[in-house]
């Protein structure tokens, strides 16, 4: 079965393989044809006009292999294009950053000769991306082969062949040079440096530069915090009488850390190209299903799906089982409380070495527990969420991201809260704050990266091995490139480790106050976290296809909501504090009457701040406007040319006078 | 000195005036000669291409009448750019609201034959500022005949006349035939209905409207709390314990209230073309000056003043005044309690019917003072925010509005916050807040609507006698009503109107459940003020320029945070209630912690409400959508379209094959 072009490493006059394309390896033959056709065919009649070919193994390949894998590449001229069609924007002669258009490619900055190696690899396949997946149906009633496979005319083939399982996935090619040379600069110097972000998005797009630029920045921003908390540590450590100050400090930082980090992350997204690029129509998820209807927005025929249906599902199974998994949390946590009783009993009783590691037997029993509910409840909520139907890819993250939150949040923090405001145990708050830290970064990490890498590295042996008995010695770099990271795990987002970073922050910043030694605990794992998540991006997932980010979303909000909620317990741990109980030794009333009110005044100043420091810095505020003001120009001179015309055509007339 | 036509009523066949311009009376006649000249060039030539014409009143004249008074109109041809260069929104055909383009003028709804009746005088009104505003100086040194009065190439000719007193004024013609019909519908029905909000829109623009709009959804929103509030009154004057369900309710009206205003003027913005609307390029405001430099946006040579300047005014002058103010504010109050006091003692020792009427004149007093300090600060706030010389009219604005509203809210509500929650008399407080209320609210429409209409009336009759004298019994409408109008006053816009609807607003939200009549006072105040106001704009003040208005700006935060100050101030007098308090007989502390655990919980759930609504209802959100995705769509067809030609010249390239 040999579609198009048989294409293996000996052909070395064809294009730049960049995205790989499987197809479900019993795909009937005609499918696959119309499907190439299609990909193949001009812009203009509909087609996404990329250049794609079959790659073929060796036939004496015992070990089934599937052959319906391709690889898809562009001419020069179609990608430049597409950065036209997909609004790509990048530095203009003067410095300031447009919106690419192929009429004035010339005045852009790195714009050499006929424009290679104008746009990075990552661009390059986010514009066929793009092209795949605005590849719309025509007047096709089916797919060829498939008569129960429907087409809506207009909407999006690759998706539909997804959402069926006959497309199984499309992924970007490593480029392993370009990788070499990042992974070097990122985590292979021994000198210690700034991660190079540059880079980082050269090759994997905005939204993971992003990432790596908020956790380096968080781990900077703790690092003040760290210094501050050691000397607690080394001569405090039984005395948390001390920590007002640290929580006043724990405040200011919070607060001034997230409003400094929305300006840095303007400054980046500018530099980027992303912060006033406006986003694409988006198109509908793959799994979306409803009966057909018409768009109200594009008029098209497509599956419609009443919102008042998913709002039901919401409201009726998705809230109540949210709230049964709260409830659960809390039952665990009450049976954790109980053990913890249990094995401090059993160390008064009986006070030996073995009861006195018995002691820490239950936090980390829970700390596992907790991440293996962690787990569980993902599994959960993204069948649910998948199940609540949403049209778009942008609200189903949204709900799931939700979801996920308040458990995790609950999940993590409710025995912290019971013990610091319902049994007001400083000492075994302290201690449950940092067994809780402590083995949820282990088993992070062993989760995050080194199980996958000893996954990964055992199926990169299976792959050489058979490759090699395959073909002797014969060099096959593309087939064997495809072939393994056709196997890879997939980079499912930076949801994970943004929610890593988020329970962390909650750590820090709630209670830190009575174990300033959180802080530092953060920093040398975040410090880990830097090294592990840059070598699974790069040796133990797929490629992720580069994803344009102008901030970090809705992560931006929940930190800021940690940092509100921050306020009111480290308000209410100062007011339990016996140092300021002191200066109150009559009245317990006006204690927290005086709490109560500085607590709404730092709420009050910390909406202030937030509203007071611009979002985006000046300077960027000067080129966006200057964007602004230079576009409104153009247009009104290209009116008045218009306009010109018109004039030519008509006398000025005089409307009669109507005396008021 | 006659300068280009002559204009009386004789002339009929000439164009209709909508705008009249008074300059100075001893303007020298070549830089009037000048003015003109350009504001009638052709726009090729940088002109503002309207028509304008002298108004001259009869010679034998003996009481100086000012000649230098001109009025400007326009071809409908140059209207209708017009309306395309300042980006007016007008039905299209299909319904929707679109960019008013020239080309495609057929396509709009109402668009008949030439498009007479199209826009209406307030757009054409806009439209004629806007070509004034934008006329810019070309090469020309200074204006002639006054060499010291420099002009900068590219800067408004009509700001620089203006800022240096040349200009006196420009206004917009009523036009008494719609005045007449739009009165009729608003104020001079007997039948309640609701206000003609479209007419308004339609004569005055849309900002006004707005504010109308506001106003009567603010009074229709406290019709219920009205209703509930009378049998309080009427059953339970004494028996204040019972106002915990009121003030429940209080708090979830003032959220839902707000969330829902944004909604409606989203509907009413959108119906009116504005909501989509881009802002305009913002000019440097009249008074702005500083030393020459360069615009860093525009690249232009004009006044720059160094914002750490400003910072400086700002920090280390209007800071300490408005400080400096609040502690007056702060004293008068507590000379106020002495008053009272006394009043109250006085009563006590001799109580007869004087003695009684005293009880209440020093709240009279405290009142009609609290009036005069909030007058005397705002002349003192206009003076210090010019003088700290704000480069756009947008923050000026926003800077005297928000010195404004610190001192109006603690000059207003300090002696309320003071009886109730150092005192904690609810008696005094509820007395305080009746003559609060009823007396600011009559001094109100006193100063707002009465007194300036006595002297219009003392004003018409002098100009009606004298016009009489000069010409007999000659009908000379035109010249009559600009000789009218010239002297009305000026309408100052909506912030005086705003700021008394965020007094009211307070006095509800913040302590109504202490006095539930105040909802029934602020409903009747309210429904006096839309007769005075709508009768002030009618025919006291001069015709207000449109002013394009998606929303109430500003406002909507200002009543947002008052609505969250009101959670706290209800939330305290919950906890304050006898009968509340009943059920925590031992312990103050208990009371305490859940009240402010209320609190937070209804803080809480009043941002996730503000999160969930959306802003803009759903059948707007669409309507908008697909107006993108129109756009979106024919540029993409466009840019086919160009790249096909591209395409003829250039064969696709295949680049070589870089093996991985």
């Amino acid at each position: 079965m040999q579609l198009g072009l048989s294409f293996s490493d000996s052909d070395v006059s064809s294009f730049t393989p960049l995205v790989v394309l499987e197809l479900a390896d019993d795909t009937k033959a005609e499918a696959i044809t119309w499907l190439l056709n299609r990909i193949r065919d001009k812009q203009q009649n509909g087609g996404a006009e990329l250049l794609v070919n079959q790659l073929l193994f060796p036939a004496q390949d015992d070990q089934k292999s599937n052959p319906n894998v391709f690889v898809v590449g562009s001419t020069l001229q179609r990608l430049l294009n597409g950065a036209e069609d997909v609004g790509l924007f990048k530095e203009f002669q003067d410095g300031t950053m447009r919106g690419f258009t192929y009429a004035n490619r010339e005045s852009f900055k790195d714009f050499n000769g006929d424009g290679e190696g104008f746009l990075s690899d990552a661009e390059c396949q986010y514009i066929i991306k793009h092209g795949l997946d605005t590849l719309r149906a025509k007047n096709e009633q089916h797919v060829p082969g498939y008569p129960k496979l429907k087409l809506y005319p207009g909407k999006s083939v690759v998706r539909r062949l997804q959402s069926k399982g006959v497309l199984i996935q499309y992924f970007p090619l490593h480029n392993k040079e370009d990788l070499k040379r990042l992974s070097f600069s990122w985590y292979k110097k021994f000198k210690l440096s700034f991660q190079p972000l540059d880079d980082i998005r050269h090759y994997f797009g905005e939204g993971l530069a992003l990432y790596f630029g908020f956790l380096e920045y968080f781990t900077f921003a703790l690092v003040p915090m760290a210094l501050i908390g050691i000397p607690y540590y080394l001569f405090d450590w039984e005395d948390y009488d001390k920590y007002v100050l640290f929580a006043v400090f724990n405040l200011v930082w919070s607060t001034v850390f997230l409003e400094v980090w929305k300006r840095c992350s303007a400054t980046l997204a500018y530099g980027w190209g992303t912060l006033s690029r406006k986003k694409a129509f988006e198109e509908p998820r793959a799994g979306f299903h409803g009966a057909l209807g018409f768009n109200p927005v594009t008029g098209r025929e497509e599956p419609v799906y009443p919102s008042s249906k998913r709002q039901l599902r919401i409201y009726l199974v998705s809230v109540p089982f949210v709230l049964l998994c709260l409830y659960l949390s809390f039952y665990v946590m009450m049976v954790y409380f109980d053990m913890e009783f249990w094995a401090i009993n059993t160390y008064h009783e009986n006070p030996n070495i073995a009861t006195s590691i018995l002691l820490f037997v239950p936090s980390i029993i829970y700390a596992v527990v907790i991440e293996i509910m962690n787990l569980l409840y993902r599994c959960a909520a993204e069948f649910l969420t998948d199940w609540e139907n949403h049209r778009l890819e942008s609200s189903f993250q949204n709900h799931l991201v939700l979801k996920v939150l308040v458990f995790n949040f609950v999940n993590c923090f409710a025995s912290l809260f019971y013990i610091a405001f319902v049994m007001q145990n400083m000492v075994l708050l302290r201690q449950s704050l940092a067994t809780l830290l402590i083995t949820s970064q282990i088993l992070n990490q062993v989760m995050e990266a080194f199980l996958p890498y000893w996954l990964q590295r055992r199926r990169n042996k299976k792959v050489h091995k058979r490759m090699r008995r395959l073909m002797g010695d014969k060099e096959l770099p593309l087939l064997g490139q495809v072939q393994l990271e056709t196997e890879m795990n997939t980079y499912l987002g930076t949801f994970d480790d943004y929610l890593e970073q988020f329970l962390l922050f909650g750590y820090v910043s709630l209670f830190s106050c009575v174990y300033p030694l959180a802080a530092v605990l953060v920093v040398l794992n975040n410090i880990t976290e830097v090294y592990s998540d840059a070598f699974k991006m790069c040796h133990v997932f797929k490629r992720p296809f580069s994803e344009p980010a102008a901030n970090i979303g809705v992560w931006q909000l929940a930190f800021e909501t940690m940092s509100i909620i921050a306020v009111v317990t480290n308000c209410a741990l100062i007011g339990l504090s016996p140092q300021v109980k002191a200066y109150f030794p009559e009245s317990d009333t006006q204690l927290i009457l005086i709490v109560v009110a500085i607590e709404h005044v730092l709420l009050a100043f910390k909406f202030i701040l937030a509203f007071v420091i611009p979002d985006v810095p000046k300077h960027i505020q000067v080129k966006l406007a200057k964007l602004d003001f230079d576009s409104l120009e153009a247009l009104k001179k290209r009116r008045r040319a218009l306009g010109r015309k018109y004039w030519k055509l008509r006398r000025p007339e005089i409307r009669g006078i109507s005396d008021g």
